[in-house]
């Protein structure tokens, strides 16, 4: 008889906010035998992946938590896909490594997602690698959670897309190399690592602008583009001075269309 | 001094399965004073909400559940925007009458709106334009919510978006209408009554396809779109005859663009 099968789940933890952690969340978190925790990110995110298992974690005995040492992407790679797409597989190799290690047959373990697994996030893609290798084999499951465009929507109090509408969601860099695509009315933008709306400056846009979206820092700003692009710009230099990291999301909406 | 403003809050509930719902929306229902009950919707869609609230619900003495008449909409309409804020502003003339009747001064309710409330739903629209009017004044809050998109890509265990790539959000009519989207190469289709997808089907597409998403009545398919299509006529067929409705989101994903 073939031994059971490890089980891997993503998990979607929200966009910053414990709050946004769902009941199917909370139940995976308190089911598996290891929770994963990636050792990358900047202290801050560390410390509130942490405050979400200590507060959300309440089985006896705990899962084991362990810590994945992950590999530093080459920012400066001119490239950008195929250094994206080394360092997922550098990344795998890690994981990898750490699943064959640390879950026995029929053992659990998941992964902490921040925001939802699906939007521009490489746990899916990462794990996927890792099953096509064949080497350590495992199945492997997705609970969504709320993403910092649903959570900048919220803070907005406003809807994504427009009535009958479309909307798209592209990154910064798409926006600050392409421009403002055509035919798009309702434009959101994530990744966003320098200001892209900047190269919208022309266009008669309003931006619904979100930083730190669902924790204490949250920065909110909403406006036409053209007049408030300088308090945004103002903002996101302090922010990252004092954080030491931005992430920001942000609707633009064309009043061109309306 | 001032009477107290009264409060709403849109509560974003998930995309059917109860456990989507966050610790914040939990905590939203707890905290209000009347629970606003939309009666319009299929019995199931009725009776999945009341189990939501019986489930979580938890407050003694717990909130008024108060029922709210709405309108039909005119579905015949042959102008599609018009007959759609038409409507909003009947269902606006009931959300209005009932906040102003049930909600005393400092006093606060809820609406429960499936998946987010930032994606093709009107709750957010019909609470501006009561504000607007001005005649029953509240302050208004946003809980975001699982959206069908999330349960979809989650349950396929795929991302929306591909590496460095956007993604567009459309609906079922635009579809039909206006084909495939110049320059899309991943397309989700949302309020789609009636099998747009077959006019993508000269496309070389993958569909990724789910209906009755995190329910135990949940459909899914996956494959090209041309292989698989027919199975999905037969499933929706079916599944609105048993069901009496049907509410499906898909992915469109061009195999062109690899």
């Amino acid at each position: 008889m073939a031994p059971e099968l490890r089980r891997v789940v993503a998990v979607g933890v929200g966009a910053g906010d414990p709050e946004h952690m769902t009941v199917a969340a909370i139940r995976a978190l308190n089911d598996v035998n290891v929770i994963f925790e990636l050792k990358r990110t900047t202290a801050d995110l560390t410390a509130a992946r942490e405050a979400i298992v200590q507060r959300f974690v309440q089985r006896i005995p705990p899962p084991r938590v362990v810590p994945v040492h992950e590999p530093h992407r080459d920012r400066r790679a001119s490239a950008y896909t195929q250094a994206v797409s080394d360092w997922r597989s550098a990344r795998a190799d890690a994981w990898e490594q750490a699943i064959g290690a640390e879950l026995g047959a029929g053992e659990s373990g998941a992964f902490l997602v921040w925001g939802d697994p699906s939007l521009y996030d490489s746990t899916i893609a990462v794990l996927d690698e890792i099953r096509a290798r064949g080497r350590v084999r495992f199945d492997f499951t997705v609970v969504p959670g709320i993403s910092s465009i649903q959570a900048l929507t919220a803070a907005h109090r406003i809807a994504l897309n427009r009535l009958a509408g479309a909307v798209q969601i592209t990154t910064g860099r798409l926006l600050a190399a392409n421009g403002w695509p055509q035919g798009a009315t309702d434009l959101v933008v994530m990744l966003d690592g320098r200001g892209a709306y900047r190269s919208a400056l022309t266009e008669p846009v309003d931006i619904y602008w979100g930083a730190y979206l669902g924790t204490p820092d949250e920065l909110l700003v909403a406006g036409p583009l053209a007049e408030v692009a300088a308090e945004i710009d103002r903002l996101r230099e302090t922010a990252r001075e004092r954080n030491g990291w931005i992430m920001d999301t942000y609707l633009l909406r064309s009043r061109a269309a309306e």
